[in-house]
């Protein structure tokens, strides 16, 4: 383990004797590091700026991540996950393996990457948001170019697998795009959006249970592992702000 | 190298001296384990559960394999290819890299999974399918939720590249799935399905090699490399289990 | 660090202590190789190759690049990249993380590849091109078999997000593939192609910057980072050899 003055190691700290620690790295109590990870990475970046990893947050092995990002408390990352400069991600965060977080990236709490999710830089995925495997976030409307006109995914939104989003477009609050769509246009609040060419296509309401008639969305209603108990009450709340009746 | 007496090692074990073996794993004969791999990692699985490598199985670099799996013998799993816990991966198999077999999946002998390939829990892969890069195997019909529905891909089929299969549905015997299809059906025995909207598209018999007039499928008829050399054989008497004519 | 006389090491160049470089490697000046690399690594390949990565170049953590190919000067590879063998990547290149070059491939000088580019055997990929994330390059007809028909990207070709192109297809000089397209055919030279069903929507002029009246391409016109800053000269010389008008 390489390890400077420079590294801040809090309490209960489990670091892999096979990781490597960079300066500049704060790493707060009850924090754990998986084996062959880089934590504080900088490349080219400016080795002046820092890492802060909050309490009992756990980073899986041959995971990379770079100065000037922050990953808050009680988050999980899994293995070979890359985070790259100046992301923030919150508390209570799951990020799967192979995921690439490109870099100026918000990630808000209690968001859910699935595995192997591409999130290009300047985006914005906001609290209680489910990015399931193989989703893409673009960013360049013309590329290859300079502009960076990140994604916003809002609150609750639920993005299913191998789904892509186009640079500048908003997924509006508690809103369903289906597998394996590319969208093309903002999404409307609690509103289903699937397939290439991408349509809208009525309310989350639509979708049922299997097997039953019970509405299957908000998802709320029906699960709360690793959610605050009161997560539809949240929703619910939430919801008021995104959507004026 | 990190090495208990809860390790159980064979003859001509070939161990990467930078690869790390955790307790309870049984390596058997001739097992080849690549640089910087992680073998019966446990995460917040139950440690007391076991990792079993089979005979003459070969693990390249940068791979991950969770205590309470299994791998069979003669096994080839390429760079960076994470198995999580309670997986069957039976004899012959080939999983490439970037791969993410996610758990309590069965890979039944002499399948083939090429690059990053997806499979979700619950999963089951029958023998001598194969799997091109980039598919994935879902298995949550309202995700988020604890429903596990895992698809089931039948003996011979071929996925070719980036198709995505949802949750719960079954590729019948020697079936052929187009590139990034999206299947949302039970695809028939020996039948061409593809697109997204996926459709049905006749006998696998349509299908003709290039500039030539004879079938590409059943492929046991012109390719055997890696299979035993009745290939042909055992399709015919498979299929007779599976298609009653 | 594994070093044996059979490595050639130039002046001022960094390898990390946790890389390990195999024999019959030679790294010229200024190289800079990251942590957990494996360098001139041979699997079951013949261990009388040689590897040579040209001065200048980098190549960042957990990246694999096998014995019998060749990196050039001043390339950059990025976090798990895995060059198999027998390719050649040329002067000037970036291949993004988790990119996946499977071996006999030409990756002419300043072609880039995004994040998670697959490029399958026997591809060529011509100078100034550009891969962005998830797009795979694919060689095989009719999976499984012993048929590589490599896919032909002319140069200053852009090839968006997701895109997935059929075997021996060829994409023609300076032409744009739209996000998420599966390439089923030979596509013109300064032309787009979009979608699945892929079709040919005419001439890349009509791609307008966001809020302008001008061209968004050739991207020569407005766009030279990383490049020669005569590159919009260097298209119009090019653009002469494939277009005969």
């Amino acid at each position: 383990m390489n390890m400077s003055d420079k590294i801040k190691l809090g309490k209960n700290v489990k670091i892999s004797d096979t990781a490597k620690i960079f300066d500049n790295v704060v790493i707060e109590d009850g924090v754990s590091i998986g084996d062959f990870c880089l934590i504080g990475y900088s490349g080219t970046a400016n080795i002046s700026k820092k890492l802060i990893i909050k309490k009992n947050t756990k980073i899986n092995s041959h995971s990379v991540i770079y100065l000037g990002s922050s990953i808050g408390e009680n988050s999980l990352l899994g293995h070979n996950v890359l985070v790259r400069e100046d992301s923030v991600i919150e508390n209570n965060v799951q990020i799967g393996s192979f995921s690439d977080i490109e870099g100026y990236c918000l990630i808000e709490s209690y968001s859910k990457l699935h595995s192997n999710v591409h999130v290009g830089q300047g985006s914005k995925v906001m609290s209680y948001s489910w990015l399931f495997p193989y989703v893409i976030l673009t960013n360049d409307p013309i590329p290859p170019s300079d502009i960076c006109d990140g994604v916003i995914i809002e609150p609750f939104s639920i993005v299913c697998t191998r789904s892509t989003i186009l640079p500048g477009k908003t997924l509006g609050f508690g809103s369903f795009v289906g597998a394996n769509s590319l969208v093309n246009i903002d999404l409307k609040p609690e509103t289903i959006g699937i397939g290439n060419p991408f349509k809208q296509r009525g309310s989350i309401n639509l979708i049922k249970i299997p097997n039953e008639k019970n509405c299957a969305y908000p998802w709320t209603t029906r699960f709360n592992k690793d959610y605050p108990k009161d997560i539809n009450e949240i929703y619910k709340n939430l919801k008021k702000k995104y959507i004026k009746s």
